[in-house]
């Protein structure tokens, strides 16, 4: 049950990333990672013209230090243990510096692939929709999943992006296809039960290919995605300037930019340091 | 009254300073501001040898995006409202990933002048103590105020630094002190009554000088500060790459830098994003 008032809010937050795609040619980014958790970041990316952000829950436990983690694939293995209450503060920080028009998805523990129990309270969606969320940002396995989520997170006026990957990714980020054929029978589903926008997880599973390109599997899956739906298509995953054009090429609307950016960040912050550690005065 | 299990583990903490200290030649950078809050960025400096880390609460303020806050100056209308315990959780995020030997120096409600009623209780203490900290970053303005925080703090285990300012400076950060004479009173006054590390305010009040050097007022209150104690001595605010020598030569101990780290840290993130918003294929 989506009341009027909710489709509103839905719809508002949608025409920000149909404007921001249109004013990109076709295509725009979704800065997540540094820039999604960390509201001083999250300004500095919106101030030159991003218009999508994604603070997410393994993000988080990597910002917080949470049990130590210090690598995406170590935060993947404590990831549930971050609080919903904690997400939504970062969200409502994020949204109180960037302003109102900016698309915010929001990653939360029960909304990817879980390893544990994790219910999703009715308290739980209020308090994402309510600390200034658009979207919830899903990783989850099976349709079945992903169309109760779907319909809850409507249900409080929540957007929800989805993703497709491959039985053979090391982490289980989205609903499995295999062929060109299977990918696009999935994303009609995916469409079919709501999800407002839908991805395809890129980064794992396709090895070998020489700078620039992408890997002649994952076009043809991209290029499935884009043809069957009618929502914008994000691509999550190993995204870096040389390969960019190449993914562009394959249509998809949205380029999911993270590790790139917090690279370049990290070294920013060390050649500060070294500048002054290494400082030798002028003879 | 400080035990003697508590006086050991400030002795260790103080020796990481003094070490650090050592091995610059007579000088060290503390690094704070993003790098402190962050515990992906605090990895990021102390892998490339940074020794001395602080987290403070104008910075997570602004970290958060609390209340929309968006620069130092707005932080510090608000900072007394984040609280210990984030503080402490903050800490304990940085201490998990940044590992034992790094001396980490926390800023929190209740330590610096307040506007507002903050009393630091002794679950207050054991909380910083127990989060990872070896140290209360500190901007008390009367020599009453910072000996009882001192007591306290030693108390727990923590070591304490604290300033001096002018009385002119736009925010109150230390204990007044007006002519090198005065300072060097002051300084001796905040060793006597225990402070572990006495810093200078040096960002604000100096207007007016060529670039490279420093206010020849400021010279001689870090001098005096120099000369008459025996402890590291610190120097905050308006420290860059021009002017470091001239700090340097005064023969303070340790340079506070958060302004300029985070400056270049949020040009490389603006930078990545806007190489992917602005790109144009090759023809």
């Amino acid at each position: 049950m989506i009341t009027n008032d909710m489709r509103q809010k839905m719809d508002k937050s949608i025409s920000i990333v149909h404007k921001a795609i249109e004013e990109g040619g076709g295509h725009t980014i979704l800065s997540t990672g540094i820039t999604g958790d960390d509201a001083r970041l999250a300004k500095a990316v919106v101030d030159v013209g991003v218009k999508l952000v994604e603070p997410n829950h393994p993000a988080l436990a990597l910002a917080r230090g949470y049990k130590g983690v210090t690598t995406m694939h170590d935060a993947e293995q404590v990831r549930h243990e971050i609080r919903v209450e904690q997400m939504a503060e970062a969200t409502q920080g994020v949204r109180n510096v960037v302003g109102k028009d900016i698309y915010i998805t929001v990653g939360i523990p029960g909304g990817f692939t879980e390893v544990v129990p994790k219910i999703l309270t009715d308290e739980d969606f209020i308090l994402i929709s309510n600390c200034g969320a658009d979207g919830l940002h899903t990783h989850k396995s099976t349709l079945y999943d992903l169309e109760a989520l779907v319909k809850k997170a409507h249900e409080f006026g929540l957007c929800v992006d989805a993703y497709i990957g491959l039985p053979t990714d090391l982490h289980t980020f989205g609903i499995s296809a295999q062929t060109p054929e299977e990918v696009a029978k999935v994303a009609k589903q995916m469409e079919e039960v709501g999800t407002d926008m839908i991805g395809m997880m890129t980064g794992m599973s396709y090895e070998g290919v020489k700078a620039g390109e992408i890997h002649p599997q994952l076009k043809e899956r991209l290029c499935a995605l884009v043809e069957t739906v009618k929502v914008p298509t994000l691509a999550e995953g190993g995204i870096n300037l040389t390969n960019f054009q190449a993914f562009v090429d394959t249509g998809v609307n949205i380029l999911v930019i993270g590790t790139s950016i917090d690279k370049m960040v990290e070294k920013a912050a060390q050649d500060v340091v070294l500048s002054y550690l290494n400082y030798k005065p002028q003879a």
